[in-house]
Formats: C-alpha cells, structure tokens, sequence
C-alpha cells in the first residue's frame, strides 16, 4: 500500500493519524466524495485498527467535525484578539480566505451534502460559538446581541462568496462595507 | 419498473421528465448523493432515452443549474416586485425560507459539495443576477452598487443560516435588522 500521508502524521497514533486524513480530504473533497478506502489507504492503517476507532463513516464525520470545530475556533479567537475594534473580523476574514487550502466552511458545506440531522446539530453548535466569539469582542451596549446576529450573518455571507468566487477581494470588500455600516 | 414521478411529469417530453426528476432530486438530496440509476427509474425513461439526452451526469447538473437559475429568478424578480421599498426583500427570504421543500440555495450547495468549475461558474452567474435583481429595486444614488453588494451577501448569510437551523425566524430576524441598519 502506498503511504501518502506526511512523516509526521505517520508518526502519530492511529486514530489521530485516521483524524489528521479524514480531516484533510473531508475538507477538501467533501464528505460524500471521500470513500472508506482512500480514507484508509492515506491513514496507512488496518482496515480492522480503522473499525475498531471508528465503527461507521457517520462516527468520522462526526470526529471529524468536533476536531475542526475546535481548531478553527481557536484560530478564530486567537485571529480576533490580534486588533481592537471592529476591522479585526475582516482581517480574520482575509487570513482565512487566502490560506490555499481554503474551500469554505467545512459545516456550511457538511450541512449542504448531507440532510442528516447530526450534521446539521454540529454546524448550529459551530455558528453559536462563532456568533459568541465575535459578540466578546464588541462593546457592550443594548444592540449587542443583534449587531453579533447581523456580524454572524454578514461573515457568513461573506464565507460563500469567496469560496464560490475562488478569491476574496469582492466578499471582502463587501464585508468591510457592512461592518462599517452598522458597526459606524 | 415502478413509476414514482406523478403524472403530470409522465406526461411531459422524455427530455423534461429527466430533468424534473433530476430538479427534484438534486435539490433534496445533493448532486453527489443522487445517482444515475435512481435518475432514470424515478424518471421513467429508459437507458438509451436518458443517455441520448444527457451524455453524462455532469451535462445533466448543468442544465438542471440552468432551469434552476431561470426558474428561481423568475420566482425573485416576482417577490420583489410584489412590496415597495427594502421590506420586500426580507418578505421574499421568508416565503422561501418557509416552502416545504426549502433546502437552502442550489449554488451555494453545489459548491460545496463538488470543486468542479463549471458548478461555482454556474452560481456566480446566479449570484450575479440575484444582486442585479437586487440592484434594479434599489433607489439611484451614489451608494447604489455598494449597497446591492451588502444585501446580497446578507441575503446570503441569511439562506444558509436558515437552512441550517431548519427554521427561518433567526436567519430572517437578522436579515431584518441588517436591512433596516444599511437602508434606514
């Protein structure tokens, strides 16, 4: 079998090297179009070790969505504490559509391949977060929590537009407007 | 071969009926997750029929994003001519957020399940005409062209919130707040 995977994921524990793949094409190539094959095929693991740490491909998606949760909202607090007032979301923003793995967000697309409920359950969970994460960084103030409602909306807007558009000058631009708008 | 497509859709032209229950289908179930075989059964057409019309899946997805793009903007351009003023682009999002097959919007699904170029060319020109329809309802002014940018990527923001909740209210009350902050 051919390994693909990077040394340094081959050095990893089996399910973390399983996560580490699952992560990347997931990502990149959907969850639908990821087959169990190539999924153990790149993690250089048993297809008995791949069961064991993962009875079903739904028991994946759902690993898999709680990993990248965590990591991109680490990312994102970490990316919002960078710059006071409201053009740290743009920034973040533009950090984050220029990366070239970019392709959207990873539970807007889950939620648009697959009806199931569970991955609609995490995408919800995933906004709440970002919506509270961006409501620690404004002012307090009666419109507090309508402005993070209208932020959250505006970002996420701002998140298939890039992806769809393979550039982010235009949602950016656009984004920038509007936090200007209501945040002025 | 059970015959599941009703009957004013077996009486149309075999070329209509494959792309009816392709509409159908693809919206509801995604692109990748609706197969050939299901295609052809649920159409009532044979193999020979569906493949003289549609060479390969990928020549059907583009004409079903095609009588997607005209049928949902004919549906748009109707909703928005219905109100005067910025409310009736919020009242347009909440008859189609509360349709009974709503399922967000095609494009943005599309992109996200498939990279392939020829589905996010498909959803820029969709995307391009919602804001054009946006545009044309918007009073001339200097900040015409900025303001289409920022409804549509609300609006945007709007359908996927929507469809992730499997409910309008909080998509449709922050699309609310947003049009009444950018046009007040």
């Amino acid at each position: 079998m051919k390994k693909t995977a990077p040394d340094d994921i081959a050095a990893l524990p089996a399910r973390d090297r399983i996560l580490a793949t699952a992560h990347r094409l997931f990502y990149r190539e959907g969850l639908r179009a990821t087959g169990i094959d190539k999924l153990i095929a790149e993690s250089g693991v048993t297809k008995v070790t791949f069961y064991r740490h993962f009875p079903s491909k739904n028991d994946l998606i759902q690993a898999y969505l709680e990993q990248r949760h965590r990591l991109w909202m680490n990312w994102f607090r970490a990316a919002l504490a960078r710059r006071d007032g409201p053009a740290a979301l743009a920034d973040a923003m533009r950090e984050w559509f220029g990366a070239d793995d970019f392709r959207g967000c990873a539970f807007i697309n889950g939620v648009g391949e697959m009806p199931e409920p569970a991955v609609a359950d995490a995408a919800r969970r995933h906004k709440a977060e970002m919506r509270q994460a961006i409501a620690e960084r404004l002012p307090e103030g009666a419109g507090k929590a309508e402005m993070a409602d209208m932020l959250s909306l505006a970002v996420d807007g701002a998140i298939v537009r890039a992806q769809m558009d393979g550039q982010a000058d235009a949602a950016l631009a656009a984004l920038e407007s509007m936090i200007g708008k209501l945040a002025g």
